[in-house]
């Protein structure tokens, strides 16, 4: 689980006395009286705010925490069904047989795996992840063409980092994967959103919206899309429209950033060409181990057009030197040992009935909610009635322990209180019916209350999306 | 080894041809003809040129190969004695011992390990760095103000992500750690060098180069320091230089960002006050595992004042969501379970040696040259004489099966040539030994033929530092 440690700010002095306290302008006081000088006294009158305040790049106010992680600490607490978070469910990897076989990797390789590495990645890895691309249709890729990330966050943060300057757009589905967000950002990119419905991008939209910022005089460096599986919104792009996007994004050269964590996570086993094996010149291809196999090597991969590429190894250099060999060791000691079709295959089944359990159970409980339900992956976008507001609902859903993650956080614009997504990838089947049965008693609840002020959850009738 | 996987452009089609080739633009033509389309062949006449050229972020243009990294295809060949990287020495390593530790790590928390973790980093962790820190006088600070980071490079993308606009100021000694650099210039970042000398950074140049720049109107966000065995210069500065250091930039309300990966390798067991321990509201402090223990864990960590570890912690999310459990997990494995301290001091002892050894084969075979032995630490920064370039004479170097890092790499106005830097951190002492050997004569050539254009090696004489 994506934890947040980042807990409110606390003043409170450590080791120091009060008085010490305000002469270091509220950061914790710890430390030797003779640090103090008049300079921080002069600025003694502004206790408790921070010194640089003015100090700070402008890229910087951009930076929040997000609503998922903000999240966490309560979502994280024992007694609460979590429907929050986006962690796999580990429980049947072989860690036994793994860790003695990684147990002898470190024995015959551990000068290897404990040194520095290759700033591109272990040749190795960027060999092994050729037959995983290949199951969507990317058979035209060599180990030089792929770039290992530190994880595809980290990937987000590269070609967005090569590709953006301050004020440049990048067109995104909405609602949008939060992490993307935060990279956008903290990269002062605006982030214009064309339409989406249950066959994902709708490629009209996704043409309007490039005209539309080409007339205002912006720069359009990329389309960012989550094809398959989508986080949140569940949806995947038809196979029929992906050519159609191509060729949008070709004909007003716009880059495509194809991120694609969960294609290999489609219920029935079910794939999906990826945009990327249908055009080697306009697509930079990510996708992770964080979803099919496991998140704590925080190991990813790139693929992109020649020129993109090599920027992305040098901006991987100047970001992180060069990803961990200890855990492309890790992840290529499993996938050369174990059967890891096989094992996604598992975990594919597991999430399919977990999926099932939460769309039962929201049918059950939840009857006048609205959701398409996936083919796979990790989530359910769910539309509730109108009168409700997912965001300022969340804190009595935590106290009924249930938590979920408000709509608002897919969203830049205060968009998404009608929302909230739902994962049912990591509480169990029980627990999930158990979740979802909270939830609706604190959404009956709120029903109630906002009857009472006049709104009836009959309004639901108004909302766009249908319940299939 | 940070070895290069960034291979010059192979244009040639893999699995398209010549044809399509011309139609793609020169990247690898693999795909279906059926992706071309009027606008590609209107751009076909830009053969082999990059179609995104124009697309690029302006920080990108700045975005170069390292001089290290350019170098270490060749450096790596086994028949290469290479003075050039900066690993540390592994073979001491207890590997079997840690094997089985790191297995039964695996099988009693691999559903830890393998999972997300904290985007602050593991909290048992950041207990165990406080141990570190204490060595060198820090002794204020609480996990909770502790940063765990994707090694120290991407500590220092942080730090300057937050700080630094474009065309800001950071102060920075020159020589200059070259993966700061690569940093600084990917941000946008002007670099401005106060002088040093063999007691590390001068105060008196650190204020005056403050006072001018904000003369010249800019924005002067830190000091970047590494006052410990400097890479590459070797020096450290002097214990009394510090905390007037800390006063000047106190002063002018300037931000020290002190690196300290070397704090521990004095060879004497010697350790300095880190500024850090003299002023906890001014200096961000980073320190790192891999040149103490081992860099293919890619953990470091960061201390820092509360306004700045708050932001510093929205940017590790934003850059890599958390750091990996499995590589913080395995490191307090290590730590928890053998003597850490005493392993440290084994490795002084032998990069003493080393160190020695290489200041012989200097005084043996290059004695017309200039160094200031270092105390501890990885790089012997050596002066050549006039008529001699140290980046020119590199390739015959490598001819003569000796590889060493051309001073220019460390600075970014073209300066260095005069000097280049000699890891002893790697090497054997016999191969050290055998490299210098192989260096002198390279030089001894390149000095023969100097005199026949009229440079004589006696300018060595106009030459600033004096060998000691």
């Amino acid at each position: 689980m994506s934890v947040s440690e980042n807990t409110p700010s606390k003043p409170t002095a450590r080791t120091g006395s009060p008085a010490a306290e305000n002469t270091r302008k509220g950061a914790h006081a710890a430390g030797s009286a003779a640090r103090n000088n008049a300079g921080a006294i002069a600025r003694s009158k502004v206790i408790k705010s921070d010194p640089w305040m003015d100090s700070y790049a402008a890229r910087a106010d951009n930076m929040r925490a997000s609503e998922i992680r903000a999240l966490f600490s309560v979502a994280s607490r024992p007694d609460v069904v979590s429907l929050a978070g986006g962690m796999p469910y580990l429980e049947y990897m072989p860690f036994d047989e793994l860790s003695d076989l990684i147990a002898k990797m470190m024995r015959d390789k551990g000068d290897v795996a404990w040194q520095y590495g290759s700033a591109q990645g272990d040749p190795h890895l960027r060999e092994d992840v050729l037959q995983i691309m290949a199951l969507e249709g990317i058979k035209d890729v060599q180990p030089d063409d792929v770039v290992i990330s530190n994880g595809s966050q980290n990937a987000l943060d590269l070609i967005t980092r090569i590709m953006c300057d301050p004020g440049d757009v990048v067109i995104a589905e909405a609602p949008n994967y939060v992490g993307a967000l935060g990279v956008f950002q903290s990269f002062q990119v605006e982030v214009v959103n064309a339409a989406t419905d249950e066959n994902g991008l709708i490629p009209e939209s996704f043409e309007e919206t490039i005209i539309a910022a080409n007339k205002a005089g912006k720069k359009v460096k990329f389309l960012y899309t989550v094809p398959n599986f989508h986080n949140p919104a569940g949806v995947t792009m038809s196979v029929e429209r992906r050519p159609r996007i191509l060729e949008i994004a070709r004909r007003h050269h716009v880059l495509v950033v194809e991120d694609n964590p969960y294609g290999l996570l489609g219920f029935d086993g079910q794939t999906y060409p990826a945009l990327r094996s249908m055009d080697a010149e306009n697509v930079v291809y990510l996708s992770s181990f964080s979803k099919i196999i496991a998140p704590g090597m925080r190991i990813a991969w790139m693929v992109a057009p020649t020129g993109i590429r090599k920027k992305l190894i040098l901006a991987n250099e100047a970001s992180i030197l060069c990803p961990p060999n200890m855990s492309q060791m890790t992840i290529t000691t499993y996938l050369d040992n174990f059967d890891w079709k096989q094992q996604i295959s598992q975990y594919r089944g597991m999430y399919k009935e977990r999926c099932d359990t939460m769309d039962a159970a929201l049918r059950e409980f939840l009857p006048y909610c609205s959701w398409n339900k996936p083919k796979g992956g990790f989530y359910i976008w769910l539309q509730i009635p109108e009168g409700l507001n997912s965001k300022e609902m969340l804190p009595r859903a935590i106290t009924a322990k249930v938590a979920y993650v408000a709509g608002t956080g897919f969203y830049l614009d205060g968009r998404g209180t009608h929302h909230m997504r739902l994962s049912f990838c990591y509480p169990t089947p029980e627990n999930i019916r158990i979740g979802i049965e909270r939830l609706a008693s604190v959404m009956n609840n709120e029903l109630r209350t906002a009857r009472l002020f006049g709104t009836s959850p009959d309004e639901r009738t108004k909302q766009g999306i249908k319940r299939r």
